[in-house]
């Protein structure tokens, strides 16, 4: 299952993308030859998912030290250090992108000393295997996590923390794929998650491809649904978690979260190890992208919103440790979701 | 100010609509000959917000009076209770759409011995009187809800209980409205309210059309928003409300007020006395529209969504009167709203 979505491909010269802005109606490759346009990528949207932003960072890296056009080895370090920066200022709330990033600074202080072809072949080597890793996780996450879903459960997520958020499987939707590969009968509410809808777009497409029962509603649904008893529990991804394990996720998290409590239904964040940042000691600490208010008054080429309204369009919002019942890890489940048991996953 | 926006116009042998669907993009008016064509312009959301259905919902039966096309009189009664019979079909939870026809049928059966000019007379004064009344209606809520907002107030509102959810001036954004021609500075945040964006669509431009200061948001940053303390009371409007308090309005309504209270922030409804449905018991009871997957799917010509995908649509949900605040109407604020508080209301 997890080789059908190809989110990130390596093409020994250049890194290739689904184009996530064009999904579910165009499958197409954007492809990228220096990290400059892995950065817009990213900056764009082309790839998004915190687990993808990294690898597709880490081929950015990769690709800048490939490139033949040098002059002295000053520049080829120069523009090495260049892509690094520039990569990480593409977006700033999934900590993955760092994380990767620092991974990659990490192998190339390591052969810095080197001739250039034998950084690239290293820091290349070292992108693959981070795609690789991430693949591994995302399997282990949805073992872990599949255990806690009861057969025939109605599973709410919002935004997309599938294949297309990560090297393949998913965070969220691996939990609910490993759960289906288990033998469970599984359906998933997909919120449509404005402004982007990468429910709508990308979490309906990669379930319907699956074959797994989905059922689109808009964001301010979910509370009604949950009312009404046909949600059984909520699973998201995460784009950076605190060391006290408040989560940072996708705008309208926050809200599920709250209603969850109020309803009792367990609400479960999937996310690898990667995602947690704890040089950050609380969610009031992690940075909340704005972006472009256009997202916001449209779609694609329409506008709906009057000319002359003011636009607020934060990316992602902070769901408190407390009310979230468990992290669903590539080692285990931690709940409840204190700095204790976060200190646990980092130890041996 | 009130005379600016006309969602109805009146023009003797046919009811004209602000077409709601083309906002803010075209002003046009759609023009009902008939009350088969008023019922499904109801149906189509051309005219939408409870009291405005329930006003062109009169005009339908006023209509449907004036035509010269019957031959028996008995036809005449015949087609007067149809119309009557297809208007109260065309949505189900607004329960002004059923007062509005009530009130009709009670002018109807007054005079329904007299000859049928003399009919369409009466009927024609009685929806010229219900929509004169609703402006008013308004202008009351508005006076008494201004009362309840701080100088410099910045106030969430979801959907659009404005100007063109009635017969003018509104009544959340009455309220808004009468607090400004008060002389206290306030600012909106407008829920865009997918699936029908009427937030961003009718209450964006509503509001720019009076220079009051508004910011347009997708319906998941309403929790973000209020976290960072960006949110000091929230006013939506009401499609109906059961006699223990219970308020259904627009989907979306209720995990706004399930914030607000986590938030210690002020949640109030404002709605006409003919909301209240006194013949149902609780929200539960409350019949909740369903409409069509294609709104869900996409907007206007659209389709982002994958083919595949099932979809739910519930229009409405329903806030429990523990959750409300305060209940704004043309004859006070009710709180806390409780069964006593509501019957008060009907005394005198």
């Amino acid at each position: 299952m997890a080789g059908r979505i190809e989110t990130l491909r390596w093409a020994g010269d250049r890194l290739e993308l689904i184009d996530q802005r064009l999904l579910p109606q165009r499958v197409e490759y954007y492809a990228c030859e220096t990290a400059a346009e892995v950065a817009a990528a990213i900056r764009d949207m082309v790839v998004r998912g915190a687990p993808a932003i990294g690898c597709a960072a880490a081929y950015g890296v990769a690709l800048e030290t490939g490139r033949p056009t040098f002059g002295s080895i000053g520049e080829f370090h120069a523009a090495v250090e260049a892509a690094i920066a520039e990569l990480g200022a593409s977006r700033p709330t999934a900590v993955n992108l760092f994380w990767a990033l620092d991974r990659m600074r990490r192998a190339y202080d390591e052969v810095r000393s080197e001739p250039p072809e034998r950084i690239a072949t290293r820091l290349v080597a070292e992108a693959v295997a981070i795609q690789r890793e991430d693949l591994d996780v995302n399997h282990a996450i949805g073992r872990h996590g599949a255990a806690l879903v009861p057969d025939g459960a109605r599973i709410m997520t919002h935004c997309n923390a599938g294949a297309l958020a990560t090297a393949g499987h998913g965070t969220a939707l691996g939990v609910v794929r490993s759960a289906r590969d288990q033998g469970k009968r599984v359906a998933v509410i997909a919120n449509e998650t404005r402004p982007f809808l990468q429910g709508a777009r990308l979490t309906a497409w990669e379930m319907v491809q699956e074959e797994i029962p989905v059922t689109l509603v808009t964001d301010g649904m979910a509370g009604h649904l949950m009312q009404r008893g046909q949600v059984d529990l909520i699973v998201v991804g995460a784009d950076r978690i605190a060391a006290n394990g408040d989560v940072a996720n996708k705008i309208g998290t926050y809200p599920l979260a709250v209603l969850a409590a109020r309803h009792g239904l367990p609400f479960y964040v999937a996310a690898p190890l990667s995602t947690i940042d704890r040089d950050v000691p609380d969610g009031a600490a992690i940075p909340i992208e704005e972006r472009d208010g256009a997202e916001v008054t449209g779609f694609r080429g329409e506008r709906w919103a009057p000319e002359g309204v003011a636009v607020a369009n934060p990316a992602f919002d902070v769901t408190p440790a407390a009310l979230v019942t468990g992290l669903i890890t590539e080692r285990g489940v931690v709940a409840p979701l204190d700095p204790d048991g976060l200190r646990r996953l980092f130890v041996g």
